[in-house]
């Protein structure tokens, strides 16, 4: 139960640099690999010869070549030639549209037709040199979104990250949502609160003091399919908060592609993107560990919830106003998935 | 197929010492934690606001934390408070009938209003200086009956426990099998035969010459649901055997309560107790751990005999004497789950 | 989906030499044993009396002891004898027609009214002293079919084992493929090419130069249900090829036998004969770990694809002349599939 007509992260480009990469997406079976000219391409795992997933293959001179007995195939699903073989009324696999933009492949695993990669989000971050990004990848046996509820909820940062990033006065503060057309947004303002140790740690990482109180914000946007992008950031108290010069805070977006491998499992592309000393590696890479490690917490609690609503599917759960954020989200994700299963809208989106 | 109006043993006191526990019982997912005094609590592991597990949390104030969002859990199954929510509306969850006694935590799954700790088996040993217990926890993957025939026809010690407790003259003595009311008891006496290992060290333990011939009994106790408590024992030949003097023996009471936690699994709580140098704490460890080692060589027989009966499901089985304690157990479980099944007798009973 | 009124290889004689050895063949779960005078013996390996696996147990006298309480099964499937009890009324098991021969242990698992050992292959190599054997045994989880197929296409080897007897030239050289009754014959001639890696050893291990070019060849022999035979070998170019005098040539006769498991799983036997060199045990080890090494390429590719073949179950696969010897291997296999399901054709059979 995921749109299909939508573009997904498939995966970063360094996991098909050396090799063709084998994932599920939205329950297809895709090889990801570079065709000609090191252009992304994206087709069936499944070699029309006898079955074998192409995924095991190589890639030589921008054909995906089978790794069973060396059907060669193009990055358009149509086999280009074998061994000793005339390969013309070869039947061909579905190719996939596959874009590589802002440091991400993206793929559409729904009507071809529809495919505009003009619909792929702007990420003002990804290509201004202002900015630094480093993000991981994670497997989780969830519904994509439990995801997202998780990450429009940031209360459970008092739980299950009490250790870095939670506080108590994030669920003091009420957090507010809105929904300006297909986006949602919820924020919160946190005022002259002491710094959690992960913020203390980006204090210091862009030389300001780390003990004195601080305002803090969160806003959390949605965008479908089920990208969560979330502002945050602390300033030093009564500096204007969220619209504080630079010199008094430090903020960051915190990247959230999630990716439905499954019903059940998704892709989870998290990241931070800063515009604090944005040349800095080690700091990239000190944040990108911490990170990970903070975002790992959420790993059992998920699969957990998930284990438990499986068991119990019809329990009807509460909708607080912490929850505004995943009610409004899921709203308009199942109104996605009306209009995909109407026939003449896509039809007529595609006239 | 296991009656559920009955106490099973669900934990040790131990296992919630420190944080909450789920564990599931009888097919139900329960958390178990300490509330208010430290009292035992059991309910659902299910939170009301977004399904996660709440034995992942944590105890505050004998309240259950959820680790999630923070909803606290009463040990009625109703939420005490939330932060930032006015709960009074918040669905309850089920709260189980739990009771602390006899150094287990016994638990009741079936119909609440007929819960009554009376029922709870009396255990002389377990409050009694004169003894000491000693005990361990298996989960195992078989059907509960099966660990009931196990332990209701012991002549598989002389093929599983053959360098413990088994001896080719368990299998020469016949058993005999009685039923008196909900009590079945299979005993079975061995005179004059030389001692096994494990009596051996018991001998040893107890000050005894380990070297001379022995008279040997085993009484197996079955009660409902599937609790089974064993006299075994040996005494120097000829002093009266069962019933001779305690300077001549060396005896103990072998403790098994089997609790369902699916249909085709268990948890499986064994132990011993003893009345011969019951402050000799070294001793109980020994025992304990030989114990351990003993029945660890059950778990692969019974998990491959349940493997075997799933895939062959109308096979009839033998009922040989020697599986009489089983058979009449079964019998008297399956007239439980007959009156469990006829809505009139547990409404009779609740009157 | 697999002749079930056929030999297939159970096990090598060293897996049954020290206890009992229970393993599914053809969807049967049968423990294989040494019986009376060392004659191997196959029974299902479910106890009668109650239901345990009698592979867990011992042989004693002959007798297949039950390691649970001792039930003596005898090689006819009819229990023996029993401590303390009359064994008389027992009911029997099933018993299955088997026979040592060649270095393995063969099992039919069909109607034992036609099962007749002059129906086993000769193997004329296996008695011979001029030849000498070497071989192991791999799980894959795949369709037995998908293994012949493998072994009747060795343009894979090029992909699957570029690295020690896969080269160029192997998909050159289109293949031909026969029907000889019900044997099916692909064979692969190649002229005057460099040898591979694995044939330079097998040169050296012949004391033959293996820095020339050679002619190459590979006969692929495939007799029902599932054997594969393959005469493979090199000869220095232009001395005759596979006719070549034996001074100027390697060659070898790799050997697999094909067991279902289950629909999705076999036991597959792999060794290779060759008649150079016969006594020489260490050059037998280092071939065989060799080609161990080689055969365990395969394994991810298999199972892989019966992954896939499962996922998409309507999908056509081509049927190119490299896959003629699988198909038509297919086409008899087919044909003994519909014999044996037709009652009257066995009936006939069996008079």
């Amino acid at each position: 139960m995921f749109p299909k007509n939508t573009w997904y992260v498939a995966c970063t480009p360094d996991e098909i640099d050396d090799k063709p990469l084998g994932r599920t997406i939205c329950n297809e079976q895709i090889v990801f690999f570079r065709a000609e000219e090191g252009k992304v391409a994206a087709v069936e795992d499944f070699c029309p010869h006898r079955g074998a997933p192409l995924s095991l293959g190589f890639v030589r001179d921008g054909q995906l070549v089978c790794g069973y007995h060396g059907l060669e195939m193009g990055c358009d699903g149509k086999c280009s030639s074998m061994p000793g073989q005339r390969v013309r009324g070869f039947p061909s696999i579905r190719a996939y549209p596959v874009v590589e933009r802002h440091g991400f492949i993206w793929v559409w695993t729904g009507d071809a037709a529809l495919a505009d990669p003009n619909d792929i989000p702007e990420l003002h971050w990804a290509n201004d040199p202002d900015w630094a990004y480093g993000g991981g990848l994670y497997h989780i046996k969830c519904d994509y979104r439990l995801m997202i509820d998780n990450l429009m909820d940031l209360t459970h940062e008092t739980y299950v990250h009490a250790s870095s990033i939670g506080q108590p006065e994030i669920e003091e503060a009420a957090p507010e949502t809105k929904v300006d057309g297909d986006e949602v947004i919820t924020s919160r303002y946190m005022e002259n609160i002491p710094a959690p140790p992960f913020w203390q740690a980006a204090l210091r990482g862009n030389n300001l003091a780390d003990d004195v109180p601080v305002d803090r914000w969160q806003v959390c946007r949605f965008t479908p399919p089920s990208h969560v992008l979330i502002e945050v950031g602390v300033a030093h108290a009564g500096k204007g908060g969220y619209d504080a010069p630079p010199e008094f805070k430090a903020s960051s977006i915190v990247v959230d592609f999630i990716t439905p491998e499954t019903d059940t499992s998704i892709w989870y592309f998290w990241g931070m993107a800063r515009n604090f000393n944005p040349q800095d590696q080690a700091l990239t890479d000190r944040i990108r560990e911490g990170q990970g490690t903070i975002f790992a917490e959420d790993l059992d609690m998920l699969e957990s919830q998930q284990r438990n609503l499986l068991k119990y599917p019809d329990r009807q759960l509460l909708k607080l106003n912490i929850d505004g954020g995943g009610v409004q989200a899921r709203r308009i994700i199942d109104r996605l998935l009306k209009e995909e299963a109407t026939p003449s809208s896509s039809a007529a989106a595609a006239s």
